[in-house]
């Protein structure tokens, strides 16, 4: 907090437009078996034109050798320190904005799985044999129905992928003090919810009578007959982006996970595409409307997770065709970089740190040919938290008073 | 605090000798506009065959993206955390150092301006016009005529540059908790001084009245006919640096504010020009007397700040042609850097890493050709906060015992 409030109380409105795009997990790995990253096998002439009139560095999003998720990799990107516990953004919220849910700051969500019991009401299959999402979407259907009337109709389940589904609180009182009810074992029943503090046991008391209602309701089905409950949690109350830094904050994201992070740290949500055309379209239309621009592109971390190293490097070449639109638009400071790594042979997110570009008027000029992986590990920016790097926007855009006389 | 409890913990008294040469504001940019940074563009041939010696590296005074004042900066060199409110240097007390006050902890300072108010007492000029220095000697001597029978001569004023000076008080009981007077806006009033805290009340109380004496003195100046008042401090109470660190300390700066800040660390503070080849001469006379010499050369930020290359650049020139007499004095630790950067570019202090050179017997020999913000920034140091330089002065000067066993 004592970084957010010095950045804070030296944040001064200026003329000044900044663009972060984020390509999500873009860092990657070389290794006898890949000698080449996704940056590096990409044909990318913009921006290496670019590299060498820009400062280059690497960020680190939470520690030294640890892997984040998206939800941390982003608040880290936004300023925020992602390893306080008071900017944990818990599992049922994160899963929630993925499903594109619009909480309230009182709501309380968890994340739900279906599963299967036997007759004597032990778990047999803790993911109800990972059933088809459209009959994930069936059994929910039934389940919401059974809850119409129940409780002036403040709980609802959300279908999510397979045998997934999200648990929506609403109202006000509730807590998410509330433990998993997900015994994580087979031959037992599913726990009961109780509360972890006592303000939580009129919560867990509600969650237990729903469970009953839903569960009641879903009996004959064959797989999806129990639900599991991990997570309990609700937004975090983060320090918003607009007052801290004076600045008005557009978020372009096709993916409803970053367009809810975004929209937790104060940021106004537009509408757009997927791609970073589609995108680039949503934000030239919008571009007086803002001085920060968070762009997101999702599909280098989809090709990384599936190890496909062919169509991360695509990605990035699609990105570069599309550059020079983007530098058209004449932002003043335009930062690219990741969230995480996703190194296509580990086809999972990774603790390496994300390699990051910083361009503009008074940005030092590294001189580097090309941007990557190893040309970052030199840069004029050094490897530093990716948390910093808020602070390097706003001086690199003149919107920091000076620190003392 | 913790990092200074561990240095001074761990800090030993030996027969060795360390120089920090302080290029104030010598870090610059390298850009399309101006493709080499001062220390690029300099002849420097022998701190060229220092560097190949030396280990080179980067400091970030206050935190990444943080443009540090003079005070801030040179409080971190030495040791202490800049961003830590004990360690603040008020605007008031600074002022007041760079005027060459010599404050006791007791006194309360604050930054004062000459302003003009209209016949109704309403501000038309916070500046009084920026009044030439010598109308601001005549205006300060009327008011100090007038205080001199005020509350036993414990209030004055000091003329500063053009419309500034600083007010004065002395004595046993005063606060720093008194607000501005400075309304920051015209076609109002100033402000009658008030309180921050309650301990503040009397002292409030005493402006008030001090300022009803002076601006009775001076109701019939044209211009500088009303003071407004800014940043009541004292000398923050700051641990010595002779006794957290076992030194004997001197401080060689040709300018007010830096001799003011050394001697509020616990340096002692030798008269000497402005100029480096002056600055050694004083240092050469009194070589026998410290174990630490702070040298401090001010006119490469002045360059800086002028936005003036060519004479950063000579200034650096210069300072190489009397680095043989430095090394010839035979320090066992010899560092070079700048409080912060001052980058030709941008006319102004920033927030960009400055570059360090560490001579020294155990410094791991980069093998550097030049020493540049290029070369700094892969050095063997890497980038690091300036407060964690005293530290490494003295461990490179066998200074420091190990930590456990």
């Amino acid at each position: 907090m004592r970084h957010l409030a010095l950045l804070s109380r030296l944040a001064r409105p200026a003329d000044t437009k900044i663009v972060l795009l984020v390509l999500d997990g873009l860092g990657d790995l070389a290794t006898p078996a890949q000698p080449r990253t996704a940056l590096e096998a990409a044909a990318t002439p913009h921006l290496d034109a670019l590299a060498g009139r820009a400062s280059l560095g690497r960020i680190l999003p939470v520690a030294t050798g640890v892997t984040p998720g998206s939800g941390p990799g982003h608040l880290a990107l936004f300023g925020y320190d992602p390893a306080a516990p008071e900017n944990d953004i818990g599992r049922g919220v994160l899963e929630a904005l993925g499903l594109g849910l619009v909480l309230a700051p009182t709501d309380v969500t968890a994340r739900g799985n279906f599963a299967t019991a036997d007759a004597a009401g032990n778990l047999v299959d803790r993911r109800a044999g990972r059933i088809p999402t459209a009959a994930c979407e069936r059994v929910c259907a039934r389940i919401n129905a059974a809850l119409a009337g129940f409780d002036g109709g403040r709980v609802e389940v959300v279908p999510g992928e397979a045998h997934r589904f999200v648990l929506w609180l609403r109202g006000d009182g509730l807590s998410a003090a509330v433990d998993d009810t997900d015994p994580q074992a087979l031959g037992v029943p599913p726990q009961a919810a109780r509360e972890t503090a006592p303000d939580g046991a009129a919560t867990a008391a509600l969650v237990r009578r729903a469970v009953a209602v839903m569960e009641q309701a879903i009996a004959d089905e064959p797989q999806a007959n129990r639900v599991l409950l991990r997570g309990f949690s609700r937004l975090p109350d983060l320090p918003q982006m607009d007052e801290l830094y004076k600045l008005r904050l557009g978020a372009f994201a096709g993916y409803p996970l970053y367009r809810g992070v975004a929209s937790a740290c104060g940021m106004e949500v537009v509408p757009c595409g997927k791609r970073i055309g589609e995108i680039l379209d949503t934000v030239a239309a919008r571009w007086s409307d803002f001085d920060y621009f968070f762009l997101h592109v999702k599909q280098t971390d989809q090709a990384g997770e599936d190890g496909d190293l062919a169509t991360k490097t695509a990605v990035i070449e699609e990105v570069d065709r599309e550059l020079p639109r983007l530098l058209a638009l004449g932002s003043d400071v335009l930062a690219i970089t990741g969230d995480h790594s996703t190194p296509a042979p580990m086809k999972a997110h990774s603790f390496h740190p994300v390699p990051l570009l910083l361009a503009a008027e008074i940005a030092f000029a590294d001189g580097a040919r090309r941007f990557t992986e190893r040309t970052a590990a030199t840069g004029h920016l050094g490897t530093f938290p990716s948390r910093d790097l808020m602070g390097l926007l706003l001086a690199h855009a003149g919107r920091l008073e000076k620190y003392g006389a």
